[in-house]
């Protein structure tokens, strides 16, 4: 079986590999949105879909497919190795000889930095602001490390309707070490229909529309903006 | 123009956005390693190749090409965005009407971490231990900040023929916080010829092969292996 990639968006955001093994499954199996980001790609293969938050339960059913001899693909929006189902499937595996192949396809970070320009060019680090699998005091500790020594940071599932405060604690613990101004960059619906993106500053940032689909680029000291583009310098004396 | 990452190894690895930009070309720039990695999507496109540390004239190269309205390709293997050419390209370009498009990919770090299996799947950092650009006692205390705060850890660029011993002090800060088992990945030519996986332990991973080509895949407390592969655990209740 394969746990595929599908890119922030699907369609053109998928890679040859993961394109020609969605082709070739019997069964594909996924939340109900990733399945409509692949449609087109749908023809007499088996299409199992399901809400969010039943993660475990399409994990389960691949693998008892899987084992039944089926080709089976379990998709992922973006990377399935960051935040995505590749972890669960291994860890569900009990099967030594079934082979799980982990494709990979762009994640949200990087899909997100290629529409505000050029944020991620030196190094940076990816934290999801979801307390729901992580106590909270654990993620407060991770962005004051990373906010006091100048990574550029990337936030994954930032806000949702239920979980509004977090994003406002991490702007107050990135303004303790960065300069108000500092770029932010906010990416919603990567590559999918109805994409925004907004540069802004750490000053204002949760001042703007933020929600679960939204990717959060905070800059280093040395990112800046041109041409409405977000840049970090990597350092070549140019 | 656009900047156009090709995924860690060209080939099936590129998206398919990438793959139709590639096509459309008419000038295609990129050191000859990456030219190589493409070369069954070149008919009638020029192609401009050149050696390692040329970045800068091949990123002047393109955008001139492109001002003269050449469709330019400059790519970059896995995303142009991480240490590749799409900083640059945005930081030299002096043309506000001139539209640079980025093209994001599969990076290394995410290609890598499939070929292990899902090590990425809590909060991870990227840090490149070339100090050609940047001061070696900052990444020292990039190193610390996120050894210290259980951070999954990528390593880009660990070594090289001149830089030998950046590797073994990173692994020396990391065994001051975290067990000589934690687990450690490496990856070598991932999605090319010849690509080599190991997995192994932070105690004992520079004694394996280690070169520029390799990424390294640090994990965190939790990290463990199973059915030879590396994992880490998002939380779930399993």
């Amino acid at each position: 079986m394969a746990v595929v990639g599908i890119g922030p968006g699907g369609g053109k955001s998928l890679s040859i590999e993961a394109k020609q093994i969605l082709l070739n499954s019997e069964v594909i199996i996924g939340y109900k949105t990733y399945i409509q980001l692949i449609e087109d790609l749908i023809t007499e293969q088996q299409v199992i879909s399901s809400s969010m938050k039943q993660e475990l339960d399409r994990c389960q059913e691949a693998l008892k497919l899987a084992k039944e001899g089926k080709q089976v693909a379990i998709v992922s929006s973006g990377d399935p190795g960051v935040y995505g189902m590749a972890g669960v499937v291994l860890e569900l595996n009990e099967d030594p000889d079934l082979p799980v192949e982990i494709v990979p396809g762009t994640t949200a970070a990087t899909g997100a930095a290629s529409s505000l320009g050029a944020p991620l060019m030196h190094d940076f680090t990816v934290i999801s602001l979801s307390d729901l699998l992580t106590p909270w005091q654990q993620i407060i500790k991770k962005l004051k490390a990373v906010a006091s020594t100048d990574f550029v940071v990337v936030l994954y599932n930032p806000k949702s309707s239920q979980r509004r405060e977090q994003i406002e604690i991490a702007r107050e613990i990135f303004l303790e070490y960065r300069s108000p101004q500092t770029p932010v960059g906010l990416v919603s619906n990567n590559y999918r229909q109805g994409e925004k993106t907004v540069i802004t500053t750490l000053e204002e940032f949760t001042n703007c529309d933020i929600d679960m689909s939204t990717t959060v680029v905070i800059g280093n000291d040395q990112s800046y903006v041109k041409f409405e583009k977000m840049i970090t310098p990597r350092g070549y004396q140019l």
